[in-house]
């Protein structure tokens, strides 16, 4: 169910950033690169992070994690580590391997640490093939790795992991321009398209002296976790830095005027973003069932768009020949004819449990089929958050979209 | 643009294949991997190609792809290979690296060659999840790395590549009949989903001595490409093979008993079927134009929800300003509101012109904006492979899906 989550979630981003704007074009690069484009981008010297080990414990950490005022280690076995502890060295991240069939011949590849290397050196291909002009974006969506120290955080920090990155090729005095309007949209979107709770979303800019080598200024979306606030997405105008290490530029034919673009970059983790839904999604509730008594439900209140399963079908009673084919029929309809994402419940439990078990997936609508629906082809449709039930006929749901349903239920509380 | 076709046959795989199948569950498995899943499921020992080098001209071939009846070596150089040609050596295809910061501490990982792996390695989890009933399916889509000998053939073969991959468990005795099932779902979703030309479809069973270690029987269906027939999708009964490698059981609660259940796996090549489907779709036609001349066309004929755009957006006159606000405002509608992928051409040419670059791209649909619709808010659909109009409100086409766009013109054609 997490990789459809994170399937809706990176649908979600494409449609908003990429093929709704006519100005950004998709491109997937490959994850395999030779040295010379990571020597020229300074990834070979500058993409590393200072490691420190314990020679009493043998564990190994990142030296700009550790506690600067407590001269322990970590480990808790030494009270100062003193000679125990070794010199910060700088550790490279990126994976290396070795592609072709002999592996001496200087035939050494590494795995892109992030997507954004790909668009620049593709940045050449793009433009013969479509002749943008400025402004205009690259954007992908896919796999980077890093070898980290110290991988943790259930998925916030993993050695393979997903990104979704725009590069926007700019001139120099819109980037402040294009810097906030990104950057207003990513808001915007965590906040109303993913339905994430405003007060665990907060901007942070870095200080210039906290800046990438790369970067002119940073500012970054961060999400608080349950083991607190983390990166979600950075935002980094990067100058002319990335082009230029590349030897590329752009020619302006209207203006008759050959520049090299500065870059406005929203980079965006889905791995974490994916943990980010989940745990904003997460709660649990007091409420009062059917016999009178205070019960505990488990909900991930999902936005209906990024559920795994937008709407569950179930009979009442699972045995019901009748009611079984109605639900198959109806699962079979909207799952090839319509944009909706239906599962079936057909467990012999009770209602109830049947509610209950897709409330803690998350499920938005329940659809229900009755002894009544075999004669007046309604079906009953259930809202998970309010718990609010509405009847409709089958034709109409056939035809309804996602908003469609969720009207239904707005439209009721009025 | 290649991006985004890819995208979207990846998505009808997914639609058919994965969430229209209440059966099917997704999962999305590490690219890198330990050495010992390697070690049991035998790929260390037997992932390999056998190579051979011509002493003289310093090349490596595939052995197995070398014509047995000539002595010569391939670079021609030589008419004897007599004892320039060295002995076959076996070669894995496996891409290594190193993860953790210290290399030398066995740390050593590999890159899949395939999804299946991952597909059985999980295979506890997901029927611990979803206590799934036999038969059941594990789907994934994503990334895998062959060190290929020789990569060649444009797409076809490229040491990193993607797949879309069913692992589907049955009993042994059901086998046969899944084993049909996919292959004839696979054919029919070929030649009517994405409309690939049956006369460039067929099968293709391997003799006994042809199998794989792990195969009981394979099929492949093959695509005629241009440089000869190339298999696109390979239909493995795997037997218990796999999941006896790991030392996994199904226990069916139901019947209380305990099984290794056979694997049936259909394995399709996405990276090389977005070969064939541009191959397929590419045409060069003769036509008369208005002027009453004949002109040549070039067409992309991709069936309509697989092209990068299904509607291409465009004013009559580029300059006409309220031509362009009305093709600005719709765009944004059906990009935001609708899953129509629309583009926006504003090029300065004649209205030939724009239709022709966007049938040179597969775009099925334009839609022109002329003087008349800025008074009566309609516009011009026109169908690229048979170059009909016809004339639609905005209003209605606003809420028409792309079956509906495509049902205008089979309507008109009676």
């Amino acid at each position: 169910l997490g990789t459809v989550l994170k399937k809706h979630l990176a649908d979600s981003w494409w449609k908003r950033f990429v093929s709704s704007d006519a100005q950004v074009h998709a491109l997937d690069s490959s994850l395999m690169l030779p040295a010379t484009p990571f020597e020229k981008s300074g990834h070979l010297k500058h993409f590393t992070d200072p490691l420190v080990d314990c020679r009493t414990c043998k564990q190994r950490f990142r030296a700009d994690h550790l506690d600067p005022t407590t001269p322990k280690c970590p480990c808790g076995k030494l009270d100062d580590w003193g000679s125990e502890r070794s010199e910060e060295r700088f550790f490279n991240l990126m994976l290396e391997t070795s592609i072709g069939p002999v592996a001496d011949l200087g035939s050494k590849a590494y795995f892109r640490p992030e997507t954004a290397q790909g668009s620049y050196l593709n940045f050449g291909n793009v433009v013969k093939a479509l002749n943008p002009q400025l402004p205009f974006g690259i954007a992908q969506s896919g796999k980077a790795f890093r070898n980290e120290i110290t991988p943790g955080n259930f998925l916030f920090r993993t050695r393979e992991f997903e990104q979704m990155e725009l590069q926007w090729f700019c001139r120099e005095q819109e980037a402040d321009h294009w810097f906030d309007h990104f950057v207003a949209e990513g808001q915007d979107w965590l906040l109303n398209d993913l339905r994430i709770g405003p007060e665990r979303i907060r901007l942070c800019q870095h200080a210039p002296e906290d800046l990438a080598h790369y970067a002119k200024k940073t500012t970054d979306i961060e999400y608080l976790f349950p083991f607190g606030w983390g990166e979600l997405w950075g935002f980094a105008n990067r100058g002319t830095y990335d082009l230029e290490c590349h030897g590329l530029q752009f020619r302006d034919q209207q203006r008759k005027e050959t520049l090299v673009p500065t870059v406005v970059e929203p980079a965006l983790g889905l791995t974490r973003l994916l943990l980010a839904v989940i745990c904003d999604a997460y709660s649990v509730e007091s409420i009062v069932n059917q016999s009178g008594e205070t019960d505990e439900r488990t909900v991930l209140r999902f936005a209906p768009a990024l559920a795994p399963y937008s709407v569950a079908i179930m009979p009442l009673i699972s045995k019901n020949p009748e009611q079984r084919e109605i639900c198959e029929s109806l699962f079979a309809y909207l799952a090839r004819h319509t944009p909706l994402h239906p599962t079936k419940e057909f467990s012999s439990t009770k209602i109830g449990k049947k509610y209950r078990r897709q409330d803690e997936i998350g499920t938005p609508f329940c659809i229900t089929v009755d002894h009544d629906s075999v004669q007046d082809q309604q079906v009953t449709i259930r809202e998970r958050d309010s718990m609010e039930q509405v009847r409709v006929p089958i034709e109409q749901l056939k035809s309804l979209s996602l908003d469609g349903i969720e009207q239904l239920f707005v439209k009721q509380k009025k």
